[in-house]
């Protein structure tokens, strides 16, 4: 695994937590900041990790982007999906090296992009999305992610069928899931898992029922909630505002059957 | 990836959301249980989510296990780790297939479970425990998930140091992190995260203290709250009781620097 | 107001904060326990807060009920509502001495006691129930809180109408608060407030149909979590359980028309 | 209880949720907002809950403000409480009709405000609160809320003492809680309620040690969250944000003895 910063990598310059910017480093350019600018040059053969000075003096660390700053700087042409969300979703699906995930819909690509970074390098994405426009901004976003050989794009309704079969997971993060349960039950394996995130109660008890219509078990419907503290010995205390709600994630397994 | 079960696979037979029995198929056994017995002979040769009876007439479904059902049914000798948060764990800390991690400690092996089911195949676990009485447990719990084999379990106490270098991340569930932080700085790579898990405030507030002394940046610390909903039209509502804590997880990046 | 223990007396004993005795202390008798036993006579004449021993040398305090603990030693012959939604209910309705508030149903009186204690001494509580055998509990119940005299417990079924008018508040705790509205806003006085507690979100949302219907404005729907802390140097932290849902508590305020 | 909306009264006019204005509503005045005027003169001697019309055609409803309202609409020259734990603290201390209770510090006067609302007419709050900057604006709401000579600002530090004797409850709000737990202790009745509100981890350490200290028992300590829903056919879910932290609120009760 890679050490350096090379010409053309990404980087996240950190200057602190709510101020990180997410670059590609290419010679002779740089990064023009409220606290200065930063010249690549100065970055480029150095390990990444390094800090480095603006022109102002103010202290850069040059670090190596990590999946969660990935989903975090995808570009908001969408709602996009919560880290919190995404990790339960990875992990309640099942999914690993060399699985085989349906997703729908793409979206900017924040969820596509750490189905792609989990299943990779023997594994494969199929993600649905009939907006075209958003198809060209999650390939860019896979692309910078790094990630993109390991998706296909599909410009198809995912509603309308799945195309792929003996899928490991159908991942769903669309208005009208309910719609895709049949087609997701001839796609998966026996034993793979649906999972749907919806903002809405409503939605989820069409999914919940659909489900349980279908031959679908371990039906289970979950939130989530996180909260950020702030930690400082006379000071500590839970941070002031929270995200209240990002949306209700349900998890299924297929059964076969009589 | 296979979809038979074969002699001695491991079978997550399923009756509802609270009754699932996690058994190693044999040839010639059976499964008892108060909901009558399952020969499974009935199971071997046929696709993962088959559905049979037992001789009381009790429907099982035989779903393939996934990471979870190996998390939630480790041998409990140990306080074991949430999903909620391994998988916050593992997205937060940025590893994937092919990184290199050390942990510590082993306990009953959930969370090294799920370490090792992200990096494979091609990374590697360096797990340490110096309670040599979890170390089998850990080691069967491994096995049983099959990535054992992408584990070095070492009976060795991490407060002395780290003997792994150029780690990707190290994460620690342990009573004491803050006599591991200096270590950790000279395990990581440039940009490698380290991770933290702690029941107590007052582990958080020395750990970050720990983290600032060091020449780490991008601190933060988060909790979680998972919560189950009831869904059946007519009586859909949170369920009545939760988890109310489990643990503070605290993340931190190594910087180089001057 | 009073201040020592005078025979027949309501006591509550306090060992610890899951050991509480809600009793009456009469000359002569004793409380029987297995932290071994306390006679009354120990206590009559002594100022409330008074800490006494039991025979076998267990320390007990004589506390003076309050509010909280006469909600908490309802007789659970149905589900009681929660000290938090009680509080939040009675913040929001806007009662206060003085106040005439309609409530249904009466259930065991926990949520009674509390209306009673905030309007007492001028105001007054008309509680409805239809079930004759909580009625005697809740009576009870009230008696015991001192509080039976500000309320007027009525065996008719609120869907049916209600009968007082000019009323300061409706509160409802029951399974169809929606078949009360318009008789709620012929009881209420002009901008006076309706309340209604229920565990599901099905009720909710018919509740808040049925509420936009009438001429109710200002409506709100909240839920609330309350969750313990141990607090200890060095072992600091949330308690590890908790209730994770009671019900949905929805507001609105009377306006009058055209 | 009044219902004519009198030349002089208070009236909170309400567009929507979020646009409500707590005015006094005086002859020949008018309110003037972005959704125009409204004249006082077309509310005075109407009912409290009539609707009327801004020039501009749009509704406000004259509601009668309730408690809720005037802790909301304190003038905001300090940090106020929330109305979800002046709730808690309310039921948790014990209070009501004819309780004589200590608070500091006054602070906006939020907390006090609803203090007076519960232990009027014939109880007592005595309010200390050494920064006059604040007295001046704590006694203009405890005015407009009709409070005023339920209470009595003491320009005093607690720290030093608390001249009251036999009260019902101390409560405080203020940096240094455990500094008044000796002087709580003398003022206090047995089995009387001490209640103290933190926003750090911190502060309710050393508070709940001082508690321990003392002959202080039944202490608890709890936070409470609060969450909005949205209720619509088709659309229900929870707010998207919410406050993620107030305070703690610690809970204790004098005992007398040895």
């Amino acid at each position: 695994m890679k050490k350096k910063i090379r010409n053309g990598d990404n980087v996240l310059l950190y200057v602190n937590p709510r101020r990180t910017y997410l670059v590609k480093a290419e010679k002779g350019k740089s990064l023009h900041t409220h606290k200065g600018f930063v010249p690549y040059d100065s970055l480029i053969g150095k390990e990444y990790g390094v800090r480095t000075a603006s022109n102002l003096g103010i202290e850069f660390v040059a670090l190596r982007p990590s999946l969660k700053d990935f989903i975090f700087k995808v570009q908001r042409r969408t709602q996009i999906m919560y880290p919190k969300d995404i990790a339960l979703i990875v992990m309640f699906s099942g999914i690993g090296p060399g699985s085989k995930v349906v997703e729908a819909g793409t979206g900017a690509g924040a969820l596509t992009t750490a189905l792609a970074h989990y299943v990779k390098p023997t594994g494969r994405v199929y993600s649905y999305e009939i907006r075209t426009e958003f198809m060209q901004t999650a390939l860019k976003n896979l692309e910078k992610a790094s990630v993109a050989r390991f998706v296909e794009i599909k410009n198809q309704d995912i509603t309308q069928g799945i195309a792929e079969t003996s899928v490991d997971a159908v991942i769903l993060d669309l208005a009208t899931p309910w719609l895709v349960v049949s087609h997701a039950f001839s796609a998966l394996k026996g034993s793979g898992t649906i999972v749907s995130f919806s903002p809405t109660i409503d939605q989820v008890i069409k999914m919940v029922e659909a489900l349980r219509e279908s031959k679908f078990v371990d039906i289970e419907t979950i939130e989530t909630l996180l909260r950020g503290m702030q930690i400082e010995r006379g000071k500590t205390r839970p941070e002031t505002l929270m995200t209240a709600h990002t949306g209700y994630i349900t998890f299924a397994r297929k059964s076969l059957g009589k």
